[in-house]
């Protein structure tokens, strides 16, 4: 390109645009092409300004300009380098405010040797303090080989802008078009010239060359309105470029071809003249209206000595660079939600579960993300319809405050459960598709073996579900299949161990556990930490004496106190109890141990706890498997199997977005039992959320069982673990479950349910509410918490009913209580329930913990029983002393206390309903997850492990081959 | 729109292209917008044609015309109708010749109650033979509903092109690029704007009215060049589709504006004038040249009695809708390859497998997906680096020929392997890569197991493998952690279904398999199943005797005759064998049973040979778990499961597609034992990968332990169920396990190798390849393929060595013999063999089975036993012979013989080397794997269950938890 005859000096309008950040300019472009985001701001560059700036002409630039042109005939060229190196080194200034670590790069892909364009692209990105990266191929080099450097480039990270210097014969439009549109700074992908010619700047970038003519082009002829501009061999994307631009700021673009008879006419009667490509002939100075500009842009490859206009392209591009910098640290911030929710028809009656999930089409999993202010980057889908979503994230929003923190916890439950998942879909279904405030779901992973026993899946019900419901119901992102993997792993680990050390001696296992390799023996970072542990501060395997060797090698565990159970994840009650080891292979080591479900793995408590990939590896890391004849726990670091586990849990730590019925988010992460674990879903997922949702919105988590043990344990262990405190409590009850706590008769789970439960009854609605609805509001506010009661609606529940439950749970300290209607109406029917939760967040909460952490063990148990259960006192086998004298010497006493109890009654007797007192809980037994961090008292006889019972749901359950449609999940 | 003033009468040049398909017409485009793909072919239309069929007008739509229109003003609206319906409609009946069932639909959403211009696309549709969806949303309707209509119709696979008939106001820039380019008919997408401006019209759209406008230009300008039309009040996209069309026909386009001073000036010069957009003035007759032509267009969405434009522009549309079909049609054949392979930089020595496979970026799954002609649609990422492949691609393709089938076995090999799987990696990575042939590699999903035990992974090593290789290596898709649960869940059913059996009576066992739901009894189809399988053809549960109940609720398993083993995918020696049940709430039903890992399933045969979901659920149904008390085989379908099972293995029968170094494609999929099962990966991973190759590619696919076992069962029991043919036969050996064979010292694992395996030894090489090499040749003859010996170098090989090799190789049948080098080169180093390869299979090849499927059992093992082992005969256990008996009774004697023998010896004794020869083969016990399709006679004792040794693998392995990076996997 070279500015071949350049004449006159007027300056031209430089228009700021504020929606472009500080010092971003859009140039040559009349307001009504701008993106419509509030008025121009610009200031205007008069000629008196000029007139005394003329003289400051760049010598270096000055003296390299057009032949036709004397020195002073151009400053136009070099005023606007000036300008836009200015304005863009002002870009970059605010850029690096916004974020001093961001390192702005341009990429130039070069296949020849002429190295003059990529001097000029430095020299200017230098002045604004550009980073180039500049890529060299041969001339040879195929259509390949660039795409494979272009696609290089759209993936990193650190490159924000790519040019292409290529010649026209290898520039093709494959190659073009396989350039990333956000960094395509010459803006020559179809995509970007789409844009252009539709007048959308907000996304695409102008070609420089055509900024750079028209910019000049409005030095020389402003006003601009009505000009005219003969474009002379402008065929092709430039053409039409420089045409959209010229068109946009009010010239008139004429266009004519070199072979044109009528040429010299149209020079003559042009305000201006732009020549492109190779005419045969020279546009001679008489054809030229007196005063028009006429200006000559060549092919940028040519060497050239005309560098005027190359030096302008250059500021161009290197301004596109920077903005497209500030675009991508733009998208690297907060993005408000554009969340497009799915449209719900119900029906009545309501359809099955499974009719109702496959009636819907979910959203792309994609789709969502991007909706929600995901990058692309920070997703790794499943399939269609479920994805993973990186920690980074919280990197990336670490100074966005957090959204409302919402948990949802119930009341004492009848055996049928009283709907908290519903509640839970239906409140986040009314915020985001209703109300319009971002909300996100996060829930629990079910596990997989009850779907083909009896208690079926767990993606809420009716009209308030995630879907796909089977995808959420089976492997999902196979975080359950991690953990069974990384569980049994260390099951393993832990009976090959005693078998090996039972079969060998120290020096054999000493050389096995530290062999030489090639002549070399090192201990490995894990054996090295083991030996710290074991307060053996030496790292050279030959200097230890044979009773370190000893006391290194053996890890002595005692068979009958190994803690560590293998799992599956199938209900399979003939593993409960099993004996191990009776192949002739294991030489007599038999042992009884047991397995249980999956889910009840440490290993899931640790997941729903962790809240990095570090701390959860250092917890895994922790665990304690066993005991050793001496009386010391080990841990599975002493295995040296905890690298591995992180290994094998690193995918799992990430939670899986999944969406509603109505197309708002969801997390499903982690599912402990909420028995001997704490029940919660994770607090990764959580803090992602509270991320995602903004300041406004909401976040609603599930505690598992009643409030009791859910919320207790979500208050006590979880907020503990993550620092969160929760705005709200949503307390669900059911007509139902307040009818049996008002003393009506036994409900259980397969039976017809007695008449009391039919029919209208007031009384025993009263009485529910006053005991077991009351005592739960109490327990949250013990908590400083305010508690919106969510009524889910039965339709067998009369209207007197549900008003008497409003009145009483208010009268009880509720800030609000609201009938929902979720299950038949989808996010409609929970709507006043999401205006009663957006009222609760704005009352004072005065968060607190039940207990102090350093209280001793027996204390923090009594408080819970007395406090929140309503017992009297609590009474502790000896096995229960025994085991809490010893966490206490092994220093686990500051854990958090997670109490196995049943949850069908604030007391430790299930039959025992509404609020019982007077009681005395008994401890069986104290057991401790020190990778997760608790110590758990066993308040009766917890099961780990459920069975199938005689015609489980696998019965009904079939998939059809063809359309490969699942049947029979419920 | 409508056509205002009209005038002359002058036949533009229609021009067709060949690549554009039979009767695609391409308008007013110049011959250098075209794609270069062959010189034009075009007929002309001239004006005495014209002269003729001008009183053909179509009354109904000439009466329509504008008002300063007489009717004779008008024909070329009319005739230009005519002929691009008539055009369309042959381009219909190819297309509909191509694919019959081919049903093109074009969708419009309209936004108002005005049905004018549904009509008339409904008119012209019908013309063609075109369907329309019509979708009506209300005035009011939001931009999000509108966005959500459009996003349903882009993944709607039965629609082609989308029209949105909308008023410009809710035509937002995010509505009309909500829609996909492939089906934006209308041309309004940014990104087909940007293709028209360049001049691709192979995959974008021209905007229907701008190809209206200019067909009436051609018609009444010819000759176009040099004239010039001006375009008054052109702004925004159609302004500039229109100029690209007119000055891509030779024409030169003016632009004006409506408030242009000199509009009347520029109207009597130009030779045609188009108006667009509402005008403040009418333009008079006056102003017109003479003969000139004006076309006023106007917005589409006004109703309008001036009906010629819009008929033509919407025959342009429902064109682009057809052209849109027969491009979805193109898009569903087969593509050819558009490969771009990854360079390798080798370095020396050859760092570690993990430093190699992380130092090289993998391509995007979903990009290698596109490079190899897959469709989005037919994959489901799992993260970036891997996809799952819809079986949907066999339909698709189905009548695509298959490419070559090659088989790589190798010579018996020592305990440390000899690199079959290198070799297949490396010979992919040669053809593709290098000889830029299709090639795929189809390989065996490792077993997780291993991976932290001894083995280590199995993703290839050095120069040749697969990446990443810890994703290859860990959970990869999750196939064998479904496999695991399905297993588990059948383990589960028995023991459950004992438990009932044992404690229930038949009345009580029959009101719970047969409940009572809501008053109505039924049986499940599963059950259903077994009363049919029981001879009782009842389908009313009242209706069956007590014996009938008692039949049917009894499975009455023989607890001493339980087959079905639990599975765990952990290398867990203590569950070799167990003793179950042994909690209280099992009520002492104790067994003694075992857990295999995970891989020696059952199921995992199945999945390795099932040719689809149907064929895979069939085969689950059919696996027999036990014997009754009564003698009688008992299934999984018997215990009601089989369904269940098929949902869980649903996703795992999906191949998952990774890729090599050198971003060539590989299909992981199934990972049998090559002992108790056939060591085979999947028949569909094979069925996709020969499809996706295209008839000159390549699939290599690999099989377990020397060719005496895996490539036995490859021919006599794969084939045998898929119905492929191999072409040839690679037959890997190494010097080292040449002189074990010619009398070298016993090689172990973990033991440096002896002398002889490090220095020159010919006689020891010569010896091993006429023993060991010989028979496995001869072997493969057998079947009548061709065979290629691989000899993969080790660096202590000498040239002597490798000569002599392949020398002999050569003498003893095989068709050629060369040295790989790929472990040090990557596919570089198997170019040779990729070229021998494909010299072989040019071969004369007489594929055929070892034996007749209908010979009885013993017959078969005794066939294989003397001609591929070169035993005297087979000698058959008492329990053996029992079995035979038993499976022959039950009707199980006609499937194929998986022999479960030691790899490390062609004979039963795993320290005879060579080729033994005077030994009888002991059979020990039989048993089978009905499901899969096998009979299994134990020749030895075969582990299921690997252990841990003391130090296992997981000593080293390890997480970083800042980068992920994972270290110690080798």
């Amino acid at each position: 390109m070279k500015l071949s005859t350049f004449r006159g000096g007027v300056w031209g309008v430089l228009r700021v645009h504020p929606a472009a950040g500080p010092g971003r300019r859009v140039t040559g472009l009349s307001p009504r092409c701008l993106p419509p985001v509030g008025p121009p701001t610009g200031r205007l560059f008069l000629r008196g300004a000029a007139a005394t700036t003329g003289g400051g002409t760049n010598p270096k630039l000055a003296s390299n300009f057009g032949k036709h042109s004397l020195k002073e005939d151009v400053p136009e060229c070099d005023r606007s380098l000036r300008e836009v190196v200015q304005s863009t080194r002002e870009a970059m200034v605010t850029l690096l405010r916004r974020n001093p670590t961001i390192k702005p790069v341009l990429a130039i892909i070069q296949a020849d040797e002429d190295d003059s364009a990529l001097e000029i692209n430095q020299k200017v990105a230098g002045m604004v303090g550009l980073n180039i990266t500049h890529i060299y191929l041969t001339k040879e080099c195929s259509e390949d080989e660039i795409v494979e450097e272009v696609l290089k480039l759209n993936e990193d990270p650190g490159v924000h802008g790519v040019c292409l210097q290529l010649p026209s014969s290898v520039l093709t439009s494959r190659v073009a078009n396989a350039l990333k549109p956000e960094k395509d700074v010459d803006g020559i992908t179809d995509l970007n010239m789409g844009r252009l010619v539709r007048g959308d700047f907000s996304k695409g970038f102008v070609p420089p060359v055509a900024s750079a003519v028209v910019d000049l082009l409005e030095k020389h002829d402003a006003p601009l309105e009505g000009k005219t501009v003969l474009l002379v061999g402008s065929e092709g994307p430039l053409g039409f470029a420089l045409q959209c631009l010229i068109e946009g700021s009010g010239m008139v673009a004429l266009k004519s071809q070199w072979s044109s008879a009528s040429l010299q006419r149209q020079v003559m009667e042009a305000n201006a003249v732009v020549l492109l490509g190779e005419g045969d002939i020279d546009v001679p100075p008489t054809w030229v209206r007196p005063g028009a500009a006429v200006i000559r842009c060549e092919d940028e490859m040519e060497t050239s000595a005309k560098l005027g206009l190359r030096y302008l392209t250059a500021a161009y591009r290197i301004q596109n660079a920077v903005r497209s910098s500030s675009r991508w640290l733009q998208e690297q911030q907060y993005r408000p939600w554009q969340l497009r929710s799915l449209k719900l028809q119900t029906l009545t009656p309501v359809p099955s579960d499974i009719e109702i999930s496959r009636a819907q089409t979910p959203k792309p999993v994609t789709q969502l993300a991007e909706e929600i202010g995901l990058l692309p980057g920070e997703l790794e889908a499943y399939g269609r319809n479920k994805a993973k979503v990186r920690l980074s994230l919280l990197d990336r929003l670490h100074t966005q405050p957090d959204g409302n923190y919402v948990l949802v916890a119930g009341i004492t439950p009848t055996p049928l459960g009283e709907g908290k998942s519903t509640v839970t879909i239906g409140l986040v279904q009314a915020f985001s598709a209703h109300l319009k405030l971002n909300s996100f779901a996060c829930l629990r992973q079910p596990s997989q073996g009850p779907t083909f026993g009896v208690k079926g899946g767990a993606a809420g019900g009716g009209y308030a579900q995630v879907i796909p419901m089977e995808e959420f119901n089976l492997h999902l992102t196979g975080d359950i299949h991690a953990i069974t993997a990384a569980n049994n792993l260390v099951a393993a680990a832990v009976d090959a161990r005693m078998l090996h050390e039972a079969t060998q001696s120290d020096k054999a296992l000493f050389n096995r556990l530290v062999p030489s390799v090639n002549g070399v023996r090192k201990f490995s970072p894990i054996q090295i930490s083991r030996l710290q542990r074991l307060g053996i501060n030496k790292t050279e395997p030959t200097s230890l004496s044979p009773q370190e060797v000893s006391r290194f090698v053996r890890l002595d565990l005692d068979p009958s106190k190994i803690t560590w159970q293998r799992v599956v994840d199938t209900n399979d009650r003939f593993l409960r109890k099993i004996t191990v080891g009776q192949a002739s292979t294991e030489k007599g080591q038999i042992r009884e141990t047991g397995f249980d479900i999956a889910v009840a793995s440490e290993i899931m408590a640790i997941l729903a706890l962790a809240d990095s990939l570090e701390d959860m590896k250092n917890r895994l890391a922790r665990m304690v498997v066993g005991t050793s004849r001496r009386g010391q726990p080990v841990t599975a670091e002493d295995l040296g199997v905890s690298g591995a586990l992180a290994v094998l849990m690193k995918d799992a730590i990430k939670p899986t977005l999944m969406q509603t019925l109505e197309g708002t988010p969801v997390f499903v992460h982690a599912g402990p039992f909420a028995n001997i674990a704490h029940g919660n879903s994770s607090v990764l997922a959580d803090k992602l959320a509270l991320k995602l949702v903004g300041r406004d919105g909401f976040v609603v988590t599930e505690a598992g069982f009643g409030a009791d043990i859910g919320m207790e344990k979500f208050f006590n262990i979880k907020c503990r673990a993550s620092g969160l405190r929760p705005n709200v409590v949503v307390l669900v009850a059911t007509v139902r479950a307040l009818k049996m706590h008002g003393g009506g008769p036994n409900v259980s789970a397969g039976a017809p349910l007695p008449k009391e439960y039919i029919e209208e009854n007031l009384s025993l609605v009263a009485d529910g509410c006053r005991s077991n609805l009351r005592k739960q509001i109490q327990i949250a506010q013990l908590f400083g918490v305010p508690v919106v009661v969510a009524l889910n609606v039965f339709k067998t529940d009369t209207l007197a009913e549900i008003d008497l439950v409003c009145q009483i749970a208010k009268e009880c300290g509720a800030s609000d209580a609201v009938p929902c209607h979720h299950w038949s109406q989808g996010g409609r029917g929970s709507v006043e329930l999401a205006k009663a939760v957006k009222e609760a967040v704005s009352r004072p909460n005065n968060f607190q913990f039940l207990y102090n952490i350093e209280m001793p063990i027996v204390e923090k148990i009594r408080t819970i029983a007395q406090k929140v259960y309503g017992a009297d006192d609590i009474e502790l086998s000896p096995e229960a002393k025994a085991k809490v004298d010893y966490y206490n010497q092994q220093g686990f006493g500051s854990l958090p206390i997670c109490m196995a109890k049943t949850h069908l009654s604030l007391s430790h007797m299930p039959d025992k309903k509404g609020a019982p007192t007077g009681f005395i809980l008994p401890i069986r037994d104290v057991r401790a997850s020190i990778g997760a961090g608790f110590i758990y008292p066993l308040v009766g006889t917890m099961s780990t492990m459920p069975g199938l019972p005689t015609r489980p749901c696998f019965y009904d359950i079939d998939l059809d081959p063809v359309t490969e449609e699942i049947t029979g999940l419920f």
